[in-house]
């Protein structure tokens, strides 16, 4: 199955635009997982992981582990093991690993490979810095997805992506190359900051088709109605990113079930926001 | 000590400016290795790697692990132990990972714990796409390098790199953020492709002090003469990276003594063009 098709399949079968990101830091962790923490980081990770999968699962399309979180806490088997938990548990959901890797030729083969083969990602973030070439490892991988680094809801952001190159700032210049060279096998989406509704706009003009993952609601603020107008098409269009605001709604025993109602509550301003028109 | 002092005694200590680059790919490891390689990835990939480093210290300044090749064979355990034995054995020499990231905030913080504490690094390669915030939590650790990319040499580098912004391409305004806003504790650098010397040229103009590092020799075939000439500068200026010539150069019995006398006449050539005012 294409990309394109399992995404669009995901978001009809949860009802759900959400992705949740998966960015464990033990300081954050609830009390008594941060107890465990201290002796057992492997341990804590994975079950504070494995819990807010369970409890935010009814309500999202994607779960988005971010790699750095587990690469600094030497916690690349964990990161194994929610791959499969993922695979078995939630089948209809899609699985992105958040890497942001950005390299050429033998060595962004061996990235694929890792995203792909070892975290079994169904789509991977990408940084499209080094340009087409370091596109193409991915790219054989035909049924499975690239998220491409496109406009970022950072400040920083600015410093590249809007310069004026000679007909539109970067980031366009970057969502118009996935449109139009990179796309061949529906599996190319952009990664596009909800602090710039207006630029959401922008990107979706020239990548009408292409999924949009946008990071920044939640504890970045980001304006969701705007952000929900700009970004939507007729599939859904969009994979929207919330990452602290749930992970860490509670630091109590109750920290799933308040995982859940974030996860909820966020969902359906989403759903609101697309009923909206 | 600051990296600029640490980069500078590396390249006097061992009066050299080559870069052995670490790719291990057990597809193209020496015939013993290979063999090994088949039920035990983990122990060939540390044993090549630490026969590539005693084999070749005496002819270079750095050793520059691909974090990838680990990544995609579960080898995260023998980077870490090749980290302590570059700091033990080869203490006047760099260690510098080659990993390419690029993100923000608390993601960044954890790249750069991965980097500077789990792998030790002296230095880290950064991707530039999300700007100024992307770079922040490296500067932290103020002892250590950041290698930041900007003009790479591979071929679709010049999808982006090239692009003409409001004053000149992208790759020069890059190069002009990172020697005028972020080099405030003498830690950045540039990667630059041997493959454009007339590009190094360019970058050296903005960025006289900054050392670079300069892939693109070796197997890529960049010319180095061209090279030497447009990158240096009174303190050295340049790590010139070479990989797989040096990795591969035997797959039989004697790949260490080969590898040796490929770095040696490498680090030789980079010192004849040096003195070829």
């Amino acid at each position: 199955m294409q990309f394109f098709s399992r995404l669009q399949h995901a978001w009809q079968h949860q009802a759900s635009l959400l992705c949740v990101g998966l960015d464990p830091d033990t300081a954050q962790f609830p009390g008594t997982l941060k107890e465990r923490a201290r002796h057992d980081p492997l341990g804590a990770i994975e079950a504070f992981c494995l819990g807010i999968m369970e409890a935010t699962a009814p309500y999202c399309a994607a779960f988005k582990p971010q790699i750095a979180y587990f690469a600094s806490q030497r916690a690349e088997s964990v990161l194994e093991k929610l791959a499969v938990a993922a695979r078995d548990r939630y089948p209809h959901h899609i699985w992105l690993l958040d890497a942001k890797r950005g390299d050429i030729g033998s060595t962004a083969e061996h990235y694929a490979r890792e995203a792909y083969d070892r975290y079994q990602a169904d789509a991977v973030t990408v940084s499209p810095y080094m340009g087409t070439d370091s596109l193409a490892p991915y790219l054989q991988y035909k049924d499975r997805g690239i998220f491409v680094l496109c406009r970022t809801s950072n400040s920083g952001g600015d410093d590249f992506q809007m310069l004026s190159t000679d007909h539109h700032p970067l980031y366009v210049e970057v969502a118009t190359q996935a449109a139009q060279r990179w796309n061949k096998h529906q599996q190319i989406g952009l990664v596009v900051g909800a602090t710039y509704p207006r630029e959401i706009e922008i990107v979706r003009r020239v990548a009408p088709d292409l999924p949009l993952l946008i990071p920044g609601i939640g504890t970045q603020g980001g304006d969701l109605i705007a952000t929900v107008r700009a970004g939507r098409n007729e599939s859904g269009g969009m994979l929207i990113n919330s990452s602290r605001a749930i992970l860490y709604a509670s630091q109590q025993e109750d920290w799933q079930e308040a995982a859940a109602t974030i996860a909820q509550q966020t969902g359906q301003a989403i759903q609101n926001a697309l009923a909206n028109r």
